[in-house]
């Protein structure tokens, strides 16, 4: 198995992170998926979001989890307000807590509360200044204000593999080791893009984004830079993180974990030759 | 248990409605809870979206789920090349089949073609219109022309129970029974609504929609007009279906599920006066 | 699509019901998983047990499952002290309620109360008799006493297809079918026998049951009298139930369920020429 | 929060260990909790058995579960023998492979090759010398030889918090944790064990195992010497592993992921005063 010496090109964005309980953890889960859907690049989609994992520490004792939701920072405010109005406040007896500290706080709580229409309250639950509105399920907890904090997105993961099926396999494994990490999330479907793009295109001008041949297996034959000559499968993995370090530890963290699986034949990452993102992570400096 | 003597008021509306499939059912499950996520209620999302169930007769013999996204008409096109562009073509080796017969079709497919800079190819697949676009994960398929055709939204239920933890058990069951009907989707959190809204405000004259008090079980002795007095849960069910025979078919098959619950005091549903919309379910008609 | 004038021959059996509950949705279906493990035929088990479905009207108002446990008669009172024992009493906060009603009842909770070591109360809860035996996670609730009743084993179905995938895909959308008819479990592997065994060896004199060749579509071409001759895929469901009528019903369902799924080729039952079950199920008196 | 100084009393025990393949990720599940079902414990189970984690370097590229089984040495070819064939053999298309290396092996698959009644074949795959068994899912796939080796059962961890719920959830994330160091397993449903036990009985002399009230939360101020005064919670966690230094590694991870979590109030262990197993390890060694 090779481990390729390029490097990940990663960007600077902007990242909101909260901790959403309910009152089971199926009803918890219930509400982060929908949070977080529709959520998988912000070429597309209004914010990037996705689940960290299961938290256990939870302001009110009961099951819940850590997500993230990325966005222009200007633009923020109003995803929160909007996702977590749609998605949160309607989920049975939902909760949600900021998990991000910042000197710069957003005001959702506060400004959610006029759904409350005159019978919303302020409370200090667990030392934290919550606005109770009352709802079908009872109450519905909402922190008045969000932290907005300044992270890395865009690290990333190519696994190069014998089988497409494996590529699948080694993916979930990755996955596994990178969830462990805390503090990033993994924004594409179950965390897998399995589409990657290059900017613009080579004979439909006016489109921004298509597919990357030189990674597309089926075109192994067709396409003279292939990159994928021999190998049956490749996935990738992109990752947004809280910080460049947890960033880097979670592409470590990911490769450490296959790399002794059999039928993967290369590790890699993708970058746009160092001219688009400020942060480069060099996969040999991770092992 | 007493069923109200009231009706749903319900409204027509547009939906889409298809087979995305993949290659194990958790990565056809990734792929339908990311592309229907975010889709909870036209009021605040761009569509509202659900999955119906799992489907098992699908054209490429791989696991699979129907779901129906819904949005006004003239914006059909975009939210369809949206939402399946950034969610389902994305997803690892996912398909999408048009589910959804009608006279109008939109080209969906045919225009994401441009995706494949030139690699894509037209393929006929189980006598369907198939554009095969090379991605990392093998080939994207998708049907070059997705219905777009006219139902009913809003069907709803109210169930009112001893305790809140009773009301989501409740809840839960009808849940199973509505969507075995087939045809419909509920597009809240886990199919919940656990925040039922009214037009306007009270005292907050800018807000559009506020809580509904008179279902709120904390204000049952603050508010006169209180309908859940000696009621400690309320849920409700809201239900978007392809027809109004399939919405009244899911409605009475969740009343029926759930009347023999122990704990269950009333069935209800919500109108507003007839005055909004077409379609009036009457409960008493159903059972 | 061909169902075989053939028919399923089942036998009479005991069996036991009863309702187990849990803290959430999650515990309760870990303590119906252990409690049901390792039971998925007599021939070599202590018992078949299956869960039926998830049950919503439990006298304690919390998440819960309904199953079965088949013995033989005189063995039952053992089976269940054992299972319930090791497999619900240590399950955390789970209880289990009898679902059975029979003229002859078990002492069970009865006997289990010892356990308590002089602590445990009887106790009236939703009009049954109770055993609360003090345990780490609280109170283990336990009813007295257990219905015993007759009940019938070994109705079944054979799904021909022209893939093995086909084959489990099939068996998935007619187990769900079956169990949403209720009284009847499927207590093989996810409902499915992957490896359907014949009285006897051809070659082996010693064994009791060999694999039945005539239904392995890898030794179709080997073998004289093969049944899967042009077929890819074949998979068989088991069913007991609490009544004749109801596997009548539940193989019926299952049945219509995938009457139209492509690439099934034919429906057939298993049979031993009426020899040894009481019991003949025609499939062409169900459709 | 206080670890206490005390220690954890477990014994030595043999087990096998092995991966099971399945056709998804969902039937390779299936395969391994029926197999793993009803072994809770050896007091009452004929086995002590449980997932260590999902396996993703398989010789069949198929996903899979790595399993222990626990048994005494001199019954562990009949409990494998029969475990097997009637949980993993009738698993729809599953496969089971040796994942215990040992100077002594038995031979389980040489045996089962007479249900394949003359048409099973000895294949290498993947360099294993493998028993091909026709089956009408395809053919099972059984490892000629399983090992057998001598491990440690019965490590163990207490966690005693303010709330039942928060001993709940502080199992879950210990037990993520735990599983995360691989080679242990955590027999009792869904890795805790609800309802401990002391050795004999005060009151009632024929029970060789009854409830110990000094661990029951409600006899908190009826037992003279409570170790729950205060703790409305606990829960214990019971580890078998391949090798002590598994057992440690795994209570001391699971010990570090709660570390943290609000509401724990002690982490304890459980022994006999050292008298019955020959391995002590001290919570204070871990930390």
């Amino acid at each position: 198995m090779e481990i390729e010496d390029t490097y990940a090109e990663a960007f600077d964005g902007y990242y909101s992170r909260m901790i959403v309980t309910g009152p089971s953890e199926k009803w918890a889960k219930v509400a982060v998926r929908e949070v977080t859907g529709y959520a998988t690049s912000m070429i597309g989609c209004s914010s990037e979001a996705g689940i960290e994992n299961a938290s256990f520490n939870n302001p009110d004792g009961r099951s819940g989890y850590i997500i993230q939701i990325w966005a222009a920072k200007k633009r923020m405010k109003n995803e929160l307000l909007s996702r977590i109005g749609q998605c949160i406040l309607t989920a049975p007896a939902a909760a949600v807590w900021n998990h991000c500290e910042s000197e710069e706080m957003l005001d959702i709580g506060y400004k959610m509360r006029y759904f409350g229409d005159g019978y919303e309250e302020i409370k200090n639950i667990a030392n934290r200044k919550m606005v109770a509105i009352p709802v079908m399920s009872g109450e519905f907890l909402i922190e008045c204000e969000f932290g907005v904090s300044k992270g890395v997105m865009g690290g990333n993961l190519f696994i190069f593999t014998d089988t497409q099926n494996r590529a699948l396999l080694a993916a979930e494994k990755a996955l596994d080791a990178i969830h462990k990490v805390g503090g990033v999330i993994t924004p594409f479907p179950g965390g897998v893009c399995g589409a990657g793009s290059k900017v613009g295109s080579d004979k439909y001008k006016f489109m921004r984004a298509t597919t990357n041949q030189i990674y597309c297996p089926t075109l192994a034959d067709k396409v003279k830079d292939t990159k994928v000559k021999d190998f049956g499968g490749v996935t990738e993995i992109v990752i947004d993180g809280i910080s460049e370090e947890k960033v880097r530890e979670a592409m470590a963290e990911g490769i450490k974990s296959i790399q002794s699986v059999s039928g993967i034949k290369r590790i890699s990452a993708g970058n746009y030759g160092g001219s688009l993102g400020k942060v480069s992570i060099h996969l040999h400096d991770l092992i």
